[in-house]
């Protein structure tokens, strides 16, 4: 018998809520767009699992309000150390790299557990929707249609995802081998849906079913990805046979290097990586050299996490997993710690993997439907890559979709999502899979002359350094698109640059540099002045003011902002006129030189109460009295006489840079012209007694 | 008819639950020790109050791991501008300091709401005594008495505490004056308690009713202190006739200095302290020149906040306090800004007061009883001061209590909290007298050669920069005393130095620098690796153990430590050797000359589990790959060949200096027989399940 189903209605429904999925959430609830995010399973992750943070995670983190967190609670690296055998075939440190490359960023790689980062963006989800936007956990999706008729309307909601609610005690927690100490060899969890789906098709609905009927779906379900066979969408790569453990646990060695992050390679043993980890904890990847497999070669059993991959072209037979304990590992680390003594203390997790490289094909489906993180792509997680760049994927969709749901751009900017990131995942695998075959393989034995096997270190340790500047990912570099005003260019190392800021790379996140309030004189970060709250931002970068050219240029800039052809229609009616393109003035006068007032009155917009904003005009070059000199026209290879205009996209990527004046204004006019839509008939209510309510996106809120 | 009464212990009460009462409950929850704190008002405090938060305070915050939620909420001064009239009357911009002193400290001053720094104390409290410490509201203490024949019995309570439970709803809410803004001028509270006390006196004791039995009472409870009263302390000192009003609002004005802190002077119409503060909030402090004033001249009614003082000492009347609207303060403003525009919106808050400098001659009865905060001075506002020394008296006093109630340590220690404090009260006041009257007074008027009427404002300006380093906090010097081996030096500005440590002033809170991590090369700033969790520490500046007398001497420390007379004696049985006294190592070799396993293990001690700790042996000059170079011999004026021992104090003052090797162990063993208990009766429970029983003071927890 048939039930009468509950059906409800959202713009974006997440699937799969771990740190991809709460990326997006976290875009939606800071631009106030109305979403849901749910999780089969009953309860947040297990210890263990992907822990490393790249320096742009962490700069999106701090945009978020929250790098502070990451800067305070993990444990932060300083050298990468490299060992291998010498003649004797002891392992001895051949050498030292900085971690993170120096003077990329102003945060520097470092990890903690995946439960503190899931719980930081958990917080900032509830922080930015007042509390409205949780995790709707034990929540298992059953079956995705989409109606065809209606993907053309951005107001309809074309995409139908039927969820059954779970109970939570039961139904939702997957079962996990060996029951003291969390692991990672857990059973995957999709074969317990199997009743219900068996229920489904007999017509058998209750009320622990729903309807969710929504514009959007974002699947960031994991390398199972649910959302993915929904589509059909095969993934495409391969395996190795490098068999690898991993433990987090207390070391007791002396090994003088095991509070650095270590790559070792022993002369005949296998390989360790070290990380040191928060509190006393130390996680290490021990190559399983003499791995213990069984005859059966058909499927790998590994699950969970970005390691999790199945064996599909493995050709030496399955792992026997009843094999891969603690005990087993670390035996093989004793083997490639020698001549180091090497044993454990509260064991906190552990689990094994098989290295495979593999990415999805398609990214969306109908402009609709879009899969993210570990569900497009899985590889080996040594260079922590796996967590950052699902985070980023998901980073870069977010906001698109706010602009879309919001009514205030084109559907075709959400087209630059695949695009955008299927590249990133590509150059993420081909990397992975030169460095991890490096980092499994066996060491050149020293003084064998003429010998072609093995790795050679020295240039292993090259391809570790280089590597670090792709891991940090900092150097993603987005094609031309509708939102990428530039050539091509032949490959990630190659930047695009203008003449009018010689060293800011179009298609690159914007890095930043100090500048001086004018109204304050405080030092802050620019990046600390341009949040992730869903605005885009024209930065005038508009040189030295006593230039009579420059100071006309302002004025121009000004007149066109508080006119009807600025950003204004691009503003809801009512809206504070800096709420969907926010303009800061950086210039390039002495600050002591100039007062705020010398500035006409657009570029410091007052607001409905008619109070002044004076966090829009900043000093770019100058000294603070207690963090020293900045310059960021320096920094950015802008020319103090000439300026510039740098249009950055809500995500901190760079869309356009254009001339000063009249020339750059009406570039700026064309690029927008591109994809947003006029709002003159989008019409915010006022509210006289809470003077926020002027604000179109959510103001900062103190913390 | 009487009524059986609840009876309870703690050993230590708290009464009072402002900032100088939750920065002593946040020492006792940090180290463990049994307390409570009762406050009689049902809510936390309202807008506005103080909100200036020093240099001090700020290391003092970080160092009980919360120094970053200031660092981000609040807000940060770049400069302190100077304005007074010119030849025309108009008021213009004179000068600019830096608002803070260069180099002075790693933080410089900045402001926010009151009720967000008790906020972050509170969560502190919470997080370290897990959920345990809690402030009781609407609680009010009746009556205080001391068994005489108990005080000098280390493990009696001889202090008793009446305390009613008030009905939140009514009992326990102090009235204001204008209902619609918050406001300062509200009716002290005092006044309520008589019916209490006329129910006791009549023996009518209830459930609501409770007498707390404690070992020692802090009296945090402000300027009309009840525990002061009834230890029968009158506060000496006076008043003056000069009247302020203060603002916090958005202001509406073309003041291009609106958001600097301010002196502004105005010809004739009094003087204006601009602070500008957190979101877009102003406050303004206005001198109210024509203030109306009633007849009677009895008593001011001004109450509240470490303003309000009762004018005992004025002649000339009392403010009609109906008056006092924020019309009326707006007005003076207006006239004091010309030739500026001045209006408001989105006020705040509002008060009054009438400036004050008052100082209790005793701040202790029976080395039991202690009072600190508002209890003990009270004075002007404007330099931010009183909230600041209020909770650095707590911070001196709390590790004492700590120490004593912990049997580590003699009562002996509780004595230097009056003789540290009082000279810091006195010094303040002296330093308010002068600045205030500077403040409040006309200005000289320009080109009236000869006239000796009026404040020179060079002198002003000059003497409000010196007044930055007294107002930081920073410079506080404690005089020689069973916790201070130091000659006495004759005023503040002189400080105590030693050959071993040219830089370092005994008696001072050590400033902090950069150092790096031998086991990690993670460059800490030194004061974070010495948080206030109630430890002693010994800084073993051993200089470059290259040299060979230098390793010997690190040598001998070590069997120092390992061995019975070492601070295993003052160290519970069981409990982890660095619980009581941390030794920490910071050599002068280049740190990838040496290795961990280079210094003997009595410097980085293994614990019951036989893990090593990493976190003993630092480099103390290098350069980081992200931080750049950091000198810590350079800066703190040690001889990398000589080296030195500093002990510091578990609240970061420098206690001794003294060389190293056998001369200087033998230093340390004496200072410490001073004060300190022998442990070697005190057994520790072990628990080998939980790794952290074995540390004595809670670790540091993951945030």
């Amino acid at each position: 018998m048939t039930h009468s189903i509950n059906t409800s209605e959202t713009d974006v429904l997440i699937i799969g809520a771990g740190p991809a999925g709460l990326m997006a959430a976290c875009w939606l609830a800071r631009t106030g767009v109305p979403f849901r995010i749910v999780d089969k399973r009953s309860a947040k992750i297990f210890a263990g699992q992907a822990d490393g943070l790249q320096s742009r995670t962490l700069e999106v983190f701090q945009s978020f309000g929250f790098g502070d967190r990451a800067e305070k609670a993990a444990n932060h690296f300083e050298d990468m150390c490299f060992w291998s055998p010498n003649e004797k075939g002891d392992i001895i440190r051949k050498g030292r790299n900085p971690d993170s490359v120096q003077g990329i960023s102003r945060f520097t790689e470092c990890v903690i557990h995946q439960g503190n980062i899931e719980q930081w963006i958990t917080d900032s989800i509830t922080k930015w929707s007042q509390g409205q936007g949780k995790v709707e956990r034990a929540t298992l999706p059953l079956k995705m249609s989409v109606d065809e008729s209606l993907i053309n309307d951005t107001s309809a909601y074309p995409v139908s995802v039927l969820v059954k609610k779970l109970n939570e005690d039961d139904e939702a927690v997957p079962e996990q081998y060996g029951a003291k100490v969390t692991n990672g060899l857990y059973r995957q969890f999709d074969g317990d849906q199997d009743k219900f789906y068996s229920d489904l098709q007999d017509g058998l609905l209750d009320d622990t079913h729903e309807l969710i009927k929504c514009k959007y779906v974002v699947g960031s379900d994991g390398a199972h990805s649910w959302v993915r066979k929904q589509l059909g969408i095969d993934m495409i790569g391969d395996t190795t046979d490098f068999v690898w453990g991993v433990l987090d646990m207390v070391p007791l060695t002396d090994f003088p290097d095991i509070r650095n992050r270590c790559a070792i390679h022993s002369k005949d043993a296998g390989s360790i990586m070290v990380i040191p980890r928060e509190r006393d904890l130390v996680r290490l990847y021990i190559q399983l050299h003499e791995v213990p497999r069984l005859e059966d070669t058909t499927k790998s059993e590994f699950g969970g996490g970005d390691a999790a991959v199945s064996a599909k072209g493995s050709t030496t037979g399955r792992v026997d997993r009843s094999k891969i304990t603690t005990e087993f590992i670390v035996k093989q680390a004793q083997e490639i710690f020698k001549p180091y003594t090497f044993d454990i203390t509260d064991l906190d997790w552990f689990t094994g993997y098989q290295i495979g490289q593999r990415v999805s094909p398609q990214f969306q489906a109908y402009n609709r439907i879009f899969i993210a993180g570990d569900a497009c792509h899985t590889h080996s997680p040594k260079a922590g890559q796996g967590m950052n760049v699902s985070m980023m994927d998901t980073y870069n969709l977010g906001w698109k979709l706010a602009h879309v749901c919001k009514g205030l751009a084109k559907p075709e900017i959400l087209e630059t999502y695949e695009a955008e990131r299927i590249q990133i995942a590509r150059d993420l695998i081909a990397f992975d899979h030169k460095l991890s075959r490096m980092f499994s393989g066996r060491p050149m034995v020293p003084n064998s002359e003429g010998s072609s096997d093995g790795v050679d270190m020295a240039e292993f340790q090259a391809a570790f350094k280089k590597g670090a500047e792709f891991a940090s990912g900092t150097i993603v570099d987005y094609a031309p698109s509708i939102l990428e005003v530039k050539e091509p260019t032949p490959n990630v190392e190659v930047q695009y640059y203008t003449k009018y800021a010689t060293k800011v790379g179009v298609g690159r996140r914007l890095d930043s540099s100090l500048i001086q309030s004018q109204a304050e004189g405080r030092p802050w970060h620019l990046a600390d002045r341009i949040p992730s709250d869903g605005r885009w931002r024209v930065l005038n970068f508009c040189g030295d003011i006593k230039n009579p050219e420059l100071a006309a240029a302002n004025k121009e800039l000004s007149c066109f902002l508080l006119s009807g052809d600025g950003f204004a229609q691009y503003t809801p009616v009512n809206a504070r006129t800096d709420s969907v393109v926010e303009v800061l003035t950086i210039h390039a006068t002495p600050r002591y030189e100039c007062e705020g007032t010398d500035f006409p009155q657009g570029l410091w917009p007052k607001d409905s109460h008619g109070r002044n904003d004076y966090w829009k005009i900043y000093a770019g070059i100058g000294t603070s009295f207690h963090k020293g000199p900045c310059d960021i026209y320096e920094f950015f290879g802008i020319n103090t006489n000439k300026g510039c205009y740098i249009i950055l996209r809500p995500d901190g990527y760079v869309s356009h840079i254009v001339p000063v004046g009249a020339e750059g204004i009406k570039e700026i006019q064309q690029f927008f012209a591109r994809f947003m839509l006029p709002q003159t008939q989008n019409v915010l209510q006022k509210d006289a007694n809470t003077p926020d309510t002027d604000r179109f996106f959510k103001p900062v809120l103190a913390v």
